[in-house]
């Protein structure tokens, strides 16, 4: 079907959102009427504009308070309406959206709603024009898409029709499978927006917190089957005002809202793209740096021995320890960035469906070769910009990834015991968390998680885990408390070991720095839990946080110093924990701000 | 009466934010457990810190769901409690705060809750403790005040008594009168917070957006008066939980709390501050510049006179227009800031007076001469960084400020017709916004009208106007989307005109530049208002923006170029008209980003 957008989703000028539609692939915009009224251009020159960049005008929406007014206040309103249809006419817009009624002056009669909006359809006939009305979740009185359809029903005007908006429909929690007794054809328009379930002013919710389908609580898609059965073909549309949005570079949101629609398309079974392919392990993590010996001292101390050297002399370290494999890469380092998590390797059991998939998904494909003599690599950048390689480690009907990286060194001669990489934590731009956390649901077929506040001695943090259904792949996104600390805090990686303890004792005598944890945090451990003997003093000791789950699973864990932008982090996971240590962060997050305050880091 | 805050509303470390806390005059804190736990300080260095800091610890709140439980749970609470008591008695803080259980676990059984609640009582009291209970508004069972002074009472244990929250009774809209009927030695401890009126969910609500007393919708100071009426005589103690207070500088959040805290205290007739001085008129608006030329050839063309010349020698000129003056000083400039509103001089009937209440009420009061030669001047900074001069132009009792202005030049032989400065607009720090209207209220006297959103192209903003009755003082504060665009949108100096379409054309004639307004604006007004043969092509020629409000006043306003971060604009109000044009900012607003892009600047 064909996609639009209503560019007050966007930010930036008429023209900055005119372009990044166009870019993003959609077929159409709705024009917010300020944007228009701030544009220096005429609206000839949208039009025109809109038309080399292959974008129909599909919806305007110059009118409030329009229907159930006294006689003299309608004809005021008939009168702005020739201004507006007059106007739509230069534009070439053809559909006008007109919202139920939040004026004090409108009466609670359908009858007088009913004449007065086919008289206002009368009028938009005369200029091509077909009129949308639709029910405001505040409107005064009418509030539901029922009652408004009964209402353009009861008027019987070929130029009157409604609009369904899924926002406004959902969040007054109505039926939306009364929808399916409308005819198609007097669905004029389909206006989509999901949003978090917030128990707030439905104004404000509507105002601020809207997002695009799959980012929010609501069932979108199960409204669009039910619109789809009536017969339904006009655009599907996503007028999404939000807060964060509005600051946010319009391309990067455009190309996140098709995707959202993409999704929903294949969803409601309109399209068929490329199944996901659910990533079943992590193959490894690349770190880049400008300086290889800290990394490599921390990775020694960890128990991780250099395999490895890229064979196409490639300044590319492979350090292994069991299935934890991490390549330290000094060749691309930007300067300014320091050491940081740059690519995740994700065992694919199909890595050129996974990319198929993701390309449909309006992921960022990366060249396939990073050199003439590599391998070729399957690749995507999220978000974020991390790089995600699909690739396959010792499997026998795909290429090995390896095949770059010829053994060269020995085993670890010193393993603390780290099994595999436990999960990832990256730390997102701060305008596309929700962005970040639907890409990965869709693109890669990972199931997100609920999102949770952390408490940072300097603001709140969100955190949000997109896993496989096993475990074996888990990504933390964390995003921080303002735009400016984007990059204060850290990306890590958490190894799996089987006793975190001995792992410990073996990275502290091998040289390596443990996050010292206050013994407050203990005092308050022994009053919450009961211990072995001498258990908790190890744990002191060492600085091993402990979380216990209401299903008694249990989680021990212990932090690295950090280079760079990054650390690491030793875990051991018992009983099915399936969590991240929450509870324990905020002490972690003091933890880490104190050395940095000592350290100046 | 004592002051006491909880360190969750301060940012940072515990070592800071009981800096900040003894820094701004409180008396005692209420330590949170996680700030404790995330410590390095033992408990005992907590204690002597605070005694050095002449700070006591008022409250400490280590456990959660602790009464009307199975006798299982029940036993696990107090093997808890213990632990928490000897750590109090480490901390020297003798009274625990216990919420009301969430926990499904709680059963809804009062004699059992206050059983569970004197056992503990007990125990506390071997420790030298007294328990404090407290209704949360989203408790499981007890929500209300009286509730829990109900299970209290039935308790009857002289260790048990009830602690008072002003958000949790308030948001349910809890009848605080009934707070008269509680004995006040039974009344161990009151917290205080304020909150802004919103429809959302009280948790979320009480997490994320409380503010502090003043600050918000709630009636705090009619609470507290029912509260002293009891005899009540322990702390006046701030728990506000907010995410921007969370990032924002711990000194001058706790100033502000402080603040708040000494209104409050003068609103409930506690205390007797010297009483605001109102401002009656603005005597000058002062532009600090690296580069005087640009921001003369702007105010020569908007017809202002350089009149005088700072006798001690400073590089600070006088520019005037009716009874609108700019001073206009090359001396301090901090290039980096560039040109920049840096000072107000507010006529003042009193200005020692003023001085006095603004020195009570905690803002920086700044040396009264800044040179040896000038006249005394008193003055203030707002929080942010804006110097305010209290001071009288032409009164008989009083020092005239333009003493250290002797005339020089000749009146405006082109003047524009510009009377007075109608109003300035002043960009706020992003963390600072709330601050900032209750630094006004209370330190000037002034009163704020209702913040309003306004639609950037690149993100929100947020305004809010402080005015005196008569309108002769008016302070736009404006704040940005985001904290990196604190300093990305300008201030300006509204100047009143009986004529603006005469002023206008005048300014324009002198080579002054006027914003271009586009011209889709004008057909919308087309569509909106009638208007007078011409009058709209005056608009459209000029750039003139038209706003009529519902009692038929009329709003006629333009806007210059800008100079550095500085713009003037020039108004003309009839028929009453109070607010700001408010409609037309998104138009005015895209129209300044669209100049910025075609200049580069």
């Amino acid at each position: 079907m064909r996609t639009s957008i209503a560019t007050v989703s966007l930010s930036g000028s008429l023209t900055e959102k005119l372009n990044a539609a166009a870019r993003a692939g959609f077929d159409g915009v709705e024009i917010f009427e300020n944007d228009l009224l701030a544009s220096p251009l005429t609206p000839e020159e949208v039009r025109d504009r809109c038309a080399d960049l292959g974008l129909t005008i599909d919806l305007y929406q110059p009118m409030r308070d329009v229907e159930a007014l006294p006689a003299e206040e309608f004809a005021r309103t008939l009168r702005r309406a020739r201004h507006k249809f007059e106007l739509m006419r230069r534009l070439g817009a053809d559909t006008v959206l007109v919202c139920s009624s939040v004026s004090p002056l409108a009466v609670d009669d359908d009858a007088l709603a009913a004449g007065q909006l086919a008289r206002l359809a009368d009028l938009a006939q005369d200029f091509g024009i077909r009129v949308a009305y639709e029910a405001l979740a505040w409107g005064r009185h009418v509030s539901t898409y029922d009652h408004a359809w009964r209402i353009v029903e009861a008027a019987g005007h070929p130029a009157l029709g409604t609009c369904l908006d899924s926002f406004h429909i959902l969040s007054r929690g109505s039926d939306p499978r009364g929808i399916e007794g409308i005819p198609g054809e007097k669905i004029f328009f389909l206006q989509l927006a999901d949003a978090p379930r917030l128990a707030m002013d439905v104004l404000q919710w509507s105002r601020h917190h809207r997002c695009f389908p799959g980012q929010g609580g609501f069932d979108v898609a199960g409204l669009v089957r039910h619109v789809l059965r009536t017969g339904y073909d006009g655009p599907l549309s996503l007028e999404v005002f939000n807060d964060v949005f509005r600051q946010s570079d319009a391309g990067a949101t455009a190309v996140d809202a098709q995707r959202s629609l993409r999704l929903l398309q294949e969803q409601v079974g309109l399209t068929a793209p490329p199944a996901p392919v659910v990533p079943t392990g992590v193959a490894f993590a690349e770190l880049v740096t400008p300086d290889a010996e800290p990394v490599a001292a921390l990775l020694g101390a960890l128990g991780f021995a250099r395999t490895a050297r890229h064979r196409g002399g490639k300044p590319v370290d492979l350090w292994q320890q069991g299935q934890a494999r991490v390549l330290v890469n000094t060749g691309t380092a930007a300067r300014r960035e320091g050491t940081h998590l740059a690519a995740v390797g994700l065992e694919s059991p199909d890595p050129a469906g996974a990319a198929r998939r993701a390309e449909a998904l309006l992921a960022p494909v990366l060249p396939r070769r990073r050199a003439p003599q590599d391998a070729p690599l399957e690749a995507v950048a999220a978000p974020d910009g991390t790089e995600l390689f699909f690739c396959a480690t010792g499997r026998e009907a795909l290429p090995d990834w390896r095949a770059d990286f010829p053994a060269a060194g020995p085993g670890a001669p010193r393993a603390t015991g780290v099994r595999r990489i436990d999960h990832l934590s990256l730390t997102q731009p701060w305008h596309h968390f929700d962005e970040a956390a639907l890409f990965h649901r869709s693109v890669l077929g990972l199931r997100a998680q609920e999102s949770v506040d952390v408490a940072d001695p300097y603001g709140l943090l969100r955190s949000r885990a997109v896993t496989n259904a096993d475990g074996s792949v888990r990504i933390v996104l964390t995003v921080g408390p303002a735009p400016a600390d984007d990059t204060a805090h850290a990306q890590h990686i958490a190894l799996a070991t089987d006793d975190v303890v001995a792992a410990a004792r073996r990275f502290r005598a091998a040289g390596g720095r443990l996050l010292p944890i206050p013994a407050n945090y203990y005092d308050d451990l022994a009053a919450r839990h009961e211990f072995a003997d001498g258990e908790l003093e190890t744990y002191r000791e060492l600085g091993i946080l402990y979380d216990r789950d209401t299903h008694g699973g249990v989680f021990r864990h212990c932090y690295t110093h950090t280079v760079g932008r990054v650390f690491f982090e030793l875990v051991q996971r018992e009983g099915g924990y399936r969590g991240y240590g929450a509870q324990n962060a905020p002490v972690r997050l003091a933890a880490q701000h104190a050395v940095r305050a000592l350290t100046g880091g």
